[in-house]
């Protein structure tokens, strides 16, 4: 178990170590690569050396961030991970470092603690926000570099303002970054602007795919593993097409079925408020959170979807109650 | 020529009077509405006799703004307009009032001039971010459902705090409405994460119709007066499509080409930085922002659009110098 530190005993630490290497979490998003990149502009502001290290490439839409990555010939005395909630986050690159990890930030309730010490503020909507008020609080200035970052890692996490982890806190830290001089239009341009030829190409086969049930409050989207596959759709162009059937007016039950390539589906249920999700999965052998979980089913298009729905007029007809959780 | 007021001096015209008929523009956006909404509470908080009016129906969507609107029984002394820029905006129902107005509250720094005293602030993001300040100085308690108003009119100018009219003060003023009760979660579930079917058929349609030009640099989406009618698309419907082609990565020229039911093709030009869309379309008949034009072609489909690609061509081979505009 870690220990929890505030935010003065954190800046303590850092200010007495000099080689210090930051962990991302692996698939990594915008706010474990912007929160890795604000802190990697602040140590070195302060004249430490620092390198930044993540298990996947740091995709090439965060190269403004402009962040060292570690190389071989680096031996840290410090190790900090930021937004990484669990030692399986770390993936094959940085875990055998992660073993020694000194420091985690992190934003997210459930973080399993492995770290020596932690700070950790499950109230902030990203690990950026508490990144910004670590920064402050060690004296550094918010540089435009370092803003950019924090609101690339603000932004992402809450679907830019969009999301239910927005606070107060949120927007009047964003105001401070904007002040300091983040370039929030090309940011929100590039982060939330612009979609992939594969992107499109996925959600067209998704919309000719579409069907109703339930007097429309429920849509359902099947992909096959052949329309995945000439479409080319990675993972995150899959993702980002689960959130679809859900949005249209009046559905209450968005399901997206994707074959995988041993036939098997992969199903994702994302509900409306009061619709349990994890209801119906949990009864296909699945689980997740009330609104959004998930299942996989063996079995033929035609069976695999039978059961599925029987599910869901079964939640819809008799709701099992959401307890909320943390 | 409008009398300039600051706020202090529309808070002593507003406190003066009575029986107050706030308008709208036609085709209500949620900043008109919302501004309206806003005002009308604050105004009925004070114990005014207060309606609201718009040439066109107010959409059930913001029914949660329970505003009071006008009947034939009510006479008005005093007359605001919230958000209107001009006069030619104000619609059939609303123009005889709108030519006695006494005041106009607006953002838009184009705005005309026509009501007899105005406040402007150009530099708001929206009308309801004016009209926050203006409520505080008022010394009116923003209530929950004034929150949601002015939280409305903000999100839904701003493209949910995406757009590059968003400042600092946009974020800080955000917060303060959300501490005052706003039902954020809510609202931008209702607001940007709701689709109507009409508006996912279409969707199909265009995608099914994508093509790319120039290297990929130019994609085009052709939409028939037979598709359209199919799937009962409305303006919004339409409206929302014409961003799509040009959010596709690399493509800096988005074209959507709209057939009327007269057989020539509306068209929506939107380009990237740096790519002006209004000199393609002025050298068309049409005109608009740097980054946001439209004309209207009559003839064929191929004639049409070989019309179009040649200017396209033309300007990204030799482009247009953009001039600045307020």
């Amino acid at each position: 178990m870690s220990e929890i530190l505030d935010i003065a005993a954190v800046v303590e630490r850092l200010l007495k170590v000099d080689n210090i290497l930051i962990l991302c979490h692996k698939n990594p998003d915008g706010d474990t690569i912007g929160s890795a990149g604000a802190l990697f502009w602040a140590l070195k502001a302060l004249g430490k050396n620092v390198m930044v290290l993540c298990s996947d490439e740091i995709p090439a839409r965060y190269n403004y961030m402009n962040i060292a990555v570690f190389d071989d010939s680096y031996s840290p005395e410090y190790i900090v991970a930021v937004d990484v909630a669990g030692m399986q986050l770390f993936g094959d690159v940085t875990v055998s470092w992660a073993e020694n990890c000194h420091l985690c930030i992190d934003h997210h309730p459930s973080n399993s603690r492995y770290a020596d010490a932690m700070l950790l503020d499950g109230n902030a909507a990203a690990t950026a926000e508490v990144m910004y008020d670590l920064l402050v609080a060690m004296g550094v200035q918010i540089t435009p570099i370092i803003a950019n970052c924090l609101y690339t890692g603000i932004a992402t996490d809450t679907g830019c303002f969009k999301f239910a982890n927005v606070t107060p806190r949120t927007h009047t830290t964003t105001a401070k970054l904007m002040e300091a001089g983040a370039e929030y239009v090309m940011l929100n341009e590039l982060l939330f602007e612009s979609k992939s030829r594969r992107r499109l190409a996925i959600e067209r086969i998704a919309l000719e795919s579409l069907e109703y049930h339930f007097d429309d409050t429920c849509a359902l989207v099947v992909l096959t593993k052949e329309q995945i596959a000439e479409t080319g759709a990675d993972g995150t162009d899959l993702e980002g097409i689960t959130s679809m059937p859900r949005t249209i007016e009046g559905v209450k039950v968005g399901i997206t079925m994707r074959q995988q390539p041993t036939g098997s589906y992969k199903v994702s249920v994302r509900t409306s408020t009061g619709v349990n999700a994890c209801a119906i999965c949990a009864r296909l052998g699945g689980g997740g959170h009330h609104r959004a979980s998930g299942c996989e089913i063996i079995g033929g298009l035609q069976n695999a979807k039978a059961a599925l729905l029987t599910e869901v007029e079964r939640e819809l007809k008799n709701p099992t109650p959401i307890e909320e959780q943390e």
